[in-house]
């Protein structure tokens, strides 16, 4: 699998983070509208970027993101990821209507990602996950019961195993199969170990070039695909350099908590900027082998129930017919 | 899964069997021209269908096909295994000889069936297994090593769990990805027990709809995809009906070499043609859930064999590099 | 996996199908009593044989036997599942109290068979998601919630692959472990394709030598392990020679039904014992590879729900706290 | 699976790396004999600890400990795969010489581990594909070919899947099957990420309480068991704390290099001890759910890869007519 450039940098693929960095000042940021709310230990964040002064604010691209934080679900309380699904669920349907999603509107979800390598498999597994129906739809139209669309589905592959850019496979799908909607799921390198299986993001801005950690250097969008697309990516690696950054300021925190000093406290580490201390941390772990991805000893675990949120959620965030309060009934 | 309704019939997927009945009196046939040899315990049989005469006498499309027989298979003998997979590189490459394709010529091969169903998993498990280089001719052209051409390789699922034909996601990976030739493999039923992953067959008659035992009612065909399609097929599955059915005309067999008896041996039988007490064997099986398709108990093994004998000649049958005198050192 | 011979004839590991040959012409048998009743298309059977004189009449151990059938299971009704999963624990449950095995009477649960070999992975996938407490009450005892038993489980593999036979392993852990109940769980042969993966067997006999498709020579019995055992067998897999042999069966009752024909019917079959028509069966189609040990296709997914509500059952069953009327809730 | 709280500490499981701390100085420990070497990009070290004195200076009990370091295992190239297997075969043959093991001595191979966590997985996976022979011994004495020893091996499962004591199953299982030695295969958690994956160790010291990541109190050692216990151990995953902790030193030495102060480098660090600033980013991180054990994002390609070297340079060892210069063509 290739590698995200981006994610050796300090860049994030989430719009949560990204506007966190930003707006550490506490100054609200012209073009960037946010709410939040929590329910049930659920934290759900809205980022609607409106104007191209808080796309450049942001680093990230003009559109709304959701972003669902959940660090429970590591707790492997079924209860809890029902509920998580639920509010996956409810925030997925909203999304549609905000973005005039017709209820009848055709959707292709693609499962971007590497069925053999377990932290990439999410994509290929919520495919295997969700209902389809498309083919009812086209066999028998008119005999569908009320209050499902039709939805189809494709796991396809990634460029090392299939010798073909997911981009055009994908563009080819789409040409003959001609969706409304696309919807994309993608696991993503972290920012932060924490973040890692416990943090879900839905965008309408696509899948594009370098994010991700798969190739798909085309990218899946509006402009190359010819109708609308919906990102959900969920972050179950993190680079060792990232976690080791992380900690120097965690490190950094709590000496200043615990102490009055304002002195040195990380040494030759405190005068750096961000960017040039990651670099620095990169240089010194990359020749030894230290600079690995890594995911959590119970990733096989963690990908499986995330997988199941996600499918559970869009089945019943896609069909009127799937009660949305109760998602979990609807997949096993 | 869709059933294919052709394997209800006496109907074969396999030219050896159509040639096997069309010719019980020994015969030539007009505009079918058949050799065979063994080879260490390997049979190969070459069947050339050149006329419309030849095609209707067989109910075979005219092409050419290549049978390889290998009753051993069911042993786990991987020096025999090991074998087989150099006889099928071997014709495979003087096959591709026999259609004028160009040692250069890039080729996309599609692994049809199911991941989830062992027994029609062995497409998948060949994609999975088989040598990628496309990617490097597209990233790095001139940079390859001589020997090899650009392969590429993608199972499509299957349209209950797609929710799209099969033949509409191939055609639009063809449409983007232009290869020169597809090769499509497929798990078939059978019409005898025996042949059941014993048997190989190579055509390049394409895919039609009703073949094998998967739904692609569009077809994988040169009139379809617009270039050249050969098909490797291997039975894996047997409707219980045909293997009652088989065991009707050995246990006749047996008696009739038993005995001089000219009379009655299976009594109301004995009179029926094979078509009628096929017919009449599946209404008497079919209220009682006797009529599945079954296979054999060791499928999981017998299936991982089979898709890696077919990876590995094809490895060594496409690149020049790779030496199809051993091919077994180029897969895992 | 070594065969069990006993496959090979007309005997049945299935009590019911012993009584059902036994008792044709209608009349009791001394020493064997039986009831059943119908459940929402499940069928329960309960046979008590209680004399040597009934276990001779049967070719069956004295004890009692349970048999759940229920042929919708192939329909893969994820309702209809759950449905069979409370009758399950129900008849578990009583079963139970019949053999006066007390509420906190410790239970190992041994799942026999082979984790490769789909049909013959039953057990292994029973042990995999059966809840296991005999942990917790060694590690905290006095603070496990009411309503729980202690329940260990373990899948000890088969004597191909471990180089020690089944019954040695089991007898060493029962006898560190010192449970006061072992559930052994095994997949068998059916003598008929319309029970494969649609019937299930609780006998508390134990496991003897010769049953079940894996090699257990030395028996988990009583006898051997000094504590009761019960055992659940699931026909999983049949011999494409009892299929043809079934048929024959089947031939003849569909022309006698439909003809006056008091004559010949199936000619030189008509007159032969059972047990000799099944061994020139075997004797025609063995040397042609076509005498092989089958399964339906659909296994796969047949093994995984089977083994779902064996061990949602079981959940219910062994423990108070667990609610035997919606099994489901406590699996997944 | 229940942590080992050892990993917590600096304390390492790896004899290698608790001579490299307390041999910093370079002066010879006494009671503690060393020797090493390097074979094609595969470095081997011996030691051998031989009094109480050097157990208490290392950390480590006495006996014979062989270390086999190849960081080229991450490239993923069979060729050099198979270069460690031969030496790990060379390697275990003379081990066992050194314990006197006799060549028809038994052996029972365990796989510790939870074949459901692929990093915890290593053990089951090498009993997987090692050549099991004993029950040949049994079944038919005599007639076993020359060159061959009995074989068995059982991955008994992990507390919190079976609700038994490892240690437990194996006592009961070596009692009943009496081997002359036992072989305990398991992974580690490392105290450094480049060894995650790179490093094999040997010992005769067999398993004791707390080592490995999987729970095995009571141990598998030769007072336990009655028999010599030979333990193998990778490490395969850390904690994220340790890849902090040891990105501290690497800074340090880093900045130590590169300038001439001799100064403040990291603040408030540079005066700790060790153990007091592990404990300190301990405490740091693990509020924030920062303090994982986690594993490279290939894990599943790596686990199967060591797994394959181990048990065919296991087949090679035991086996004299397994020819130990070519191991990989005795496995697949």
């Amino acid at each position: 699998m290739d590698l995200d450039l981006s994610a050796y940098s300090v860049r994030t693929d989430l719009a949560l983070e990204a506007h966190d960095l930003a707006s550490s000042s506490g100054t609200p940021i012209p073009g960037v509208h946010t709410s939040e709310f929590d329910q049930e230990g659920i934290r759900v964040s809205l980022i609607d970027i409106t104007s191209q002064e808080g796309s450049r604010a942001l680093g990230k691209l003009p559109g709304h993101y959701i972003t669902i934080e959940a660090l429970e679900l590591r707790n492997k309380d079924t209860d809890f990821q029902d509920k998580v699904a639920t509010v996956f669920a409810q925030q997925f349907e909203k999304f549609l209507q905000k973005l005039n999603i017709e209820p009848n509107a055709s959707v292709l979800i693609i499962g971007l990602g590497n069925w053999n390598v377990t932290p990439d498999a999410l994509g290929p597994l919520v495919v295997e996950n969700v209902m389809v129906t498309r083919h009812y739809f086209e066999l028998m139209p008119g005999q569908v019961s009320p209050g499902y669309r039709p939805v189809s589905s494709v796991a396809p592959g990634v460029l090392g195993t299939t010798g073909i850019e997911t981009g055009e496979i994908v563009q080819g799908i789409v040409d003959k199969s001609k969706p409304d909607l696309v919807i994309a799921i993608d696991a993503l390198a972290s920012r932060s170990l924490e973040r890692v299986n416990t943090t879900i993001q839905i965008a309408d801005t696509g899948i594009h070039p370098g994010s991700g950690i798969g190739n798909k250097r085309k990218g899946l969008t509006l402009e190359t695909l010819g109708v609308p697309v919906i990102a959900i990516g969920v972050p179950t690696v993190v680079f060792a350099s990232t976690i080791v950054n992380n900690a120097f300021d965690l490190m950094q925190n709590h000496f200043r908590k615990q102490t009055a000093n304002t002195g040195q406290i990380l040494g030759l580490l405190d005068n750096m900027q961000e960017q040039e201390r990651l670099q620095l941390v990169k240089e010194v772990l990359n020749p030894l082998g230290h600079d690995l991805l890594v995911t959590p000893k119970e990733i096989d675990q963690f990908i499986e129930d995330i997988a199941n949120i996600i499918a559970s959620g869009l089945n019943a965030a896609l069909h009127q017919a799937v009660d949305s309060d109760n998602v979990a009934a609807y997949t096993h």
